[in-house]
């Protein structure tokens, strides 16, 4: 396969992704495409940060990360190729729905903007991503968003 | 010049740019980079965001942003291929040595992580940025720096 087919093949597998699994949450396609170990390199605020985690600790970490927005959409902005990588710029959105630490749901509307790195190897599986994403933003959204003491 | 002579050429002046302007703070290079008309399209917390500014106002927003980190430095941690652009992470070091509004000088070595997109344009000038930063360690950072009352 050629090295522009290689980039192809890994933007779409990225894109079907990010839909089916974090935006639509079908926690079961996780293992058509991360592989059987799976490191968070970089990602503030990240429970799973600096870990690595094999298939069902990345679902978990799926289930537990959606379950406060279960209608969390990732709407990708663009993609940049790296050597052995994917860069990705992204536009989030999803209601706070479930209680936060601090912050029970409050029925918001939030949105959110972050740039994301991911790893694959030689079969095009995903091995580990470094994030970084505006979380400011989002704790100034349910601080905005808190009901106000009576 | 060849599609990846021109992405190695970018990736050099990016380089050059951060080197130069971004962490030596030598204002006066920015015409050596920098389009006569610049965009911050997306930048959360800057205050130029969503402004379009020509090149003095393009230096007074570096002399601005750096004057409470003076000895600020970029680390290129890697670069992304777009296709008129290219994606950059980075690390950013800096001692809080100038007052921030609510955060009085301290003397305290911050450290936060980013990405960012640049356009460039035909004469690989840079047209703007899209950027994502980890503001909240930035403040979590220096609320912890602040004195405390006495």
């Amino acid at each position: 396969m050629k090295a522009t087919e290689v980039v192809e093949r890994r933007r779409a597998l990225l894109a079907d992704f990010m839909r089916e699994v974090w935006s639509n949450g079908d926690v079961m396609r996780c293992g058509a495409y991360i592989a059987p170990s799976y490191t968070i390199h970089h990602d503030p605020g990240d429970a799973w940060e600096r870990q690595t985690v094999d298939l069902p600790g990345f679902m978990d970490r799926v289930r537990l990360s959606r379950a406060p927005f279960p209608d969390q959409q990732f709407d990708i902005r663009d993609m940049f190729a790296g050597e052995d990588s994917l860069a990705m710029t992204w536009l989030w959105h999803g209601t706070h729905s479930g209680d936060l630490p601090g912050f029970p749901a409050t029925g918001q509307r939030l949105t959110m903007s972050g740039a994301t790195i991911y790893y694959f190897d030689r079969a095009n599986r995903i091995t580990g991503h470094w994030q970084v994403t505006d979380r400011l933003g989002i704790y100034q959204q349910l601080q905005r968003a808190k009901p106000h003491p009576a």
